[in-house]
């Protein structure tokens, strides 16, 4: 049976640099074309880190050689690069593997912009990390300016941004377009562009949204039945890592809150998807979220594989 | 009478810098929305030459810092980002002008490749030039890799890089499915992602395509009735700039075709605009194309100004 199917890509899915991703890009189409000639109508996501890390870090050293030529490009501006560097290699690398299979369809990358709450408590409190790793002299200027900076995991200090909840899709109408002309679409790439709504304008805010949150919000707002996060393991697990660590094939809402409560899944890591699931299966009747990997997406969706958390 | 309008915009009515671009793109959304409150279909393209210079730079950049960590990254890819770090800024003035006057149309930008052919004499002899001034170290270096390097008009020496005819749209059924569910579109940013057909793979080749070339193929695909070609004079000229300077209401395709041999029209600069325009008034019955000012854009349509170039 045919179904409306989000897919949202992990890092493992398009490699850390450039090289890494046109390699990546053709493994992960391969994982989407099977969706897609199993006869699922299926729209792309994607998470950005190390592109837009990249890209950051690549503006900052502009405005370091130049910096009166060159303002300060916003990190909003580059999620918005991030989406199309990303989506220039995947639309291409699926578009070739579906017509390697006769699959006649176009693939196309929206830039997508995702509306945060403008008081979310994210903004007071930023945790996520992002660009290099600064000199001492920098985390002093930083401090002197307000830029918010913390200590990443032993490693060194960078600077911190909000991680925003996601509520609304801008280009949603778009989507919707592109879906019921037979184009395979990607979009909400690195969650979104984050943009705060004031008025009838839409303002890009220094965050980075999470991109299973945004795909859960686009899933919700496509009437999608399924929504597939990708990641590194084949089966979410409680007691991970453990000696009693057991895998999940099903998940009840009920049991993931309770297993969330627990503290089984790890902040940043399998939390945030589990969350992400939960939002989406909640949301109606018969919504179906899968975590699994990236090879395993086919069989996740025919039930052979994978965590299967149902509303 | 409603038609369907391609709108290529030049490079005044983007800015240079991004503070410039903000400001820039609330003005160029305005000349847009009259046309689509006067009933119009419009397409919006876009020139990205400061853009594209402005992120090959920064990529330049990081290169240098970290060359091991991050390789080179490709003209294509630099040109794709282009499109987004554009297109997000002018999808939402345009979709902010839009709400103000209570039109309810979505915007959106498309990641869009545009094909050339792998032969294309402009690969022999590229003459466009991009990116930064280089030191007398990097001129040999270049020339000793067989980059090709030129003296850019007494002020320096820059890469230099094809310049090679767009012939596809590798997006078009995305743009087309837009139009069709009443989007506004903004693709072929830059002229284009410039990429070469090899088998079912596109690939990306370091060069820019002609905006206002790719916006005639554009033009072209989608059976519009117009082709706007905005610029920084009202008219086109013969004796351009001499005391007999005479400015144009109507060219036929045999004037043009005449003035052109006579050498009315400045390489670089007009020459490429009624290329373009006589490319697409040529491809059809009943196609108009305009030369103008982004201000006189609802005006030219209306037959009260520019340059109007006929089938």
């Amino acid at each position: 049976m045919s179904k409306r199917i989000v897919i949202a890509l992990g890092g493992n899915a398009l490699g850390a640099s450039l090289k890494e991703q046109m390699v990546a890009v053709k493994e992960t189409s391969k994982a989407i074309a099977d969706l897609i000639e199993a006869g699922h109508e299926v729209v792309v996501t994607h998470g950005n880190g190390p592109q837009v890390g990249m890209i950051n870090e690549a503006m900052s050293a502009l405005h370091d050689i130049k910096p009166e030529k060159f303002g300060n490009i916003p990190l909003s501006v580059c999620v918005a690069m991030s989406q199309a560097y990303i989506g220039y290699d995947l639309q291409n690398a699926l578009r070739e593997e579906l017509a390697m299979r006769n699959i006649n369809k176009p693939v196309s990358t929206v830039v997508t912009q995702v509306v945060v709450d403008k008081d979310d408590k994210g903004f007071k409190n930023p945790t996520k990390p992002i660009g290099r790793y600064l000199s001492d002299k920098e985390i002093e200027e930083c401090k002197a300016e307000g830029i918010p900076v913390m200590e990443d995991a032993g490693r060194g200090w960078r600077k911190v941004v909000a991680s925003p909840h996601p509520i609304d899709i801008v280009e949603i109408d778009a989507v919707k377009a592109l879906i019921k002309e037979n184009n395979v679409v990607i979009t909400c790439g690195g969650g979104g562009i984050p943009v705060i709504k004031e008025d009838k304008h839409y303002k890009g805010v220094p965050a980075v949204i999470d991109k299973d949150f945004a795909s859960a919000v686009l899933a919700q707002k496509l009437g999608a039945d399924s929504l597939i996060i990708l990641t590194a393991v084949e089966k979410v697990a409680i007691n991970f890592g453990k000696e009693n660590q057991q895998n999940l094939d099903e998940l009840t809402v009920c049991d993931a809150e309770k297993y969330i409560e627990e503290g089984h899944f790890a902040k940043g890591s399998m939390l945030p998807k589990v969350q992400a699931a939960l939002e989406f299966v909640k949301s109606g009747n018969d919504k179906t979220a899968i975590i699994t990997l990236l090879e395993k997406a086919k069989a996740g969706i025919e039930g052979q594989t994978g965590t299967r958390i149902k509303s």
